[in-house]
């Protein structure tokens, strides 16, 4: 039986970001059904009492020395978004809004909401940079501003942080195989070899 | 000009176990010079307030599911030291008085305890592994536990904890290639690379 992959993932990390840009092929070169899962690593370190990159020295080696050459490693100019870090809310809620109209259309929302963040610098707490990627997948702006305020979006989301957490998850990227975790962007070579493993 | 590979890590870190299984063949096949640092995270930790692995799921993660995984890849059956996470004060200590006795034999001393430590589960807090590693390696067992008192190797750790935090190290392993930071067993990729292209 074909393994599923589940992707967890903040908007607002880069490593994320790095993995968003990579995850379809490794999915795909082992015909596999991957699961894009934005949730929103502020509830999961607010549940834990930590921050996000609250270490000096690990903060600065990360966005300006680990993150960039990672990027470039991948053909990716990185730039860090406006403000970071910041939540994530708009995208996150405007990504489940889109998988409840259109589900084919919400990896492609999230790859594109990803490269405003982390290749244009864009805020991603701002709704209207959320908004406008929607647009420009062609839904309509109005449709998409109510969309984010549904009460079953905004519920979809705290679900999807709630199972985040049941899973263990506790940082961004979490990717599971089959329920076995892997953290970090460095670790899709560890899940192809998996998924190569399961065929 | 050559350059210079620095290895800072932790007789206490997994992944700097890891790491250390590997620099020397990444080094050689550069043809570069490779300095071994052992220091102690814990005077790391303590200037910025961090505790090792304080995160429950991080640490099960990293300890159970990780550090295992990332094992087996490299053809290693890691057992977590005894009374984990424990200084390695004893092994640092040795490190630095063996590097003042015979340098060429403190990385020899390095690798073996490590493996002591990760292989086979010892206390990297028991100052007994240290010493019969050292001993098995030729040196007199006395003299090495007089060594390990001297108040000059004492003072050579303590200067590589400074020089350590001063670099901006905050984990275990930390590589740098010209004074360029490489955190994590994971980046030793990116060290090879950087070597490559210093050709």
């Amino acid at each position: 039986m074909a393994c599923c992959v589940d992707f967890h993932f903040d908007f607002s990390s880069p490593y994320g970001f790095i993995a968003a840009m990579k995850i379809d092929e490794v999915a795909k070169a082992a015909c596999r059904r991957l699961t894009w899962r934005p949730f929103l690593l502020g509830a999961v370190y607010k549940r834990f009492g930590q921050s996000p990159l609250e270490h000096p020295l690990k903060r600065r080696y990360v966005l300006e020395v680990d993150v960039p050459r990672v990027g470039r490693r991948d053909g990716l100019d990185i730039k860090v978004p406006m403000g970071f870090p910041q939540h994530s809310l708009p995208a996150a809620r405007l990504f489940y809004w889109i998988a409840s109209q259109a589900p084919d259309k919400a990896p492609e929302f999230a790859k594109a909401a990803y490269r405003r963040y982390w290749l244009d610098g864009c805020s991603t707490a701002d709704p209207q940079t959320a908004v406008e990627v929607a647009a420009g997948l062609g839904f309509d702006r109005q449709k998409v501003e109510a969309g984010m305020q549904e009460s079953s979006v905004k519920l979809k989301l705290t679900l999807e942080n709630e199972q985040a957490i049941a899973k263990g998850v506790f940082g961004s990227p979490f990717i599971f195989v089959d329920g076995e975790p892997f953290w970090g962007s460095d670790r899709l070579d560890h899940v192809a070899e998996r998924l190569a493993a399961k065929d």
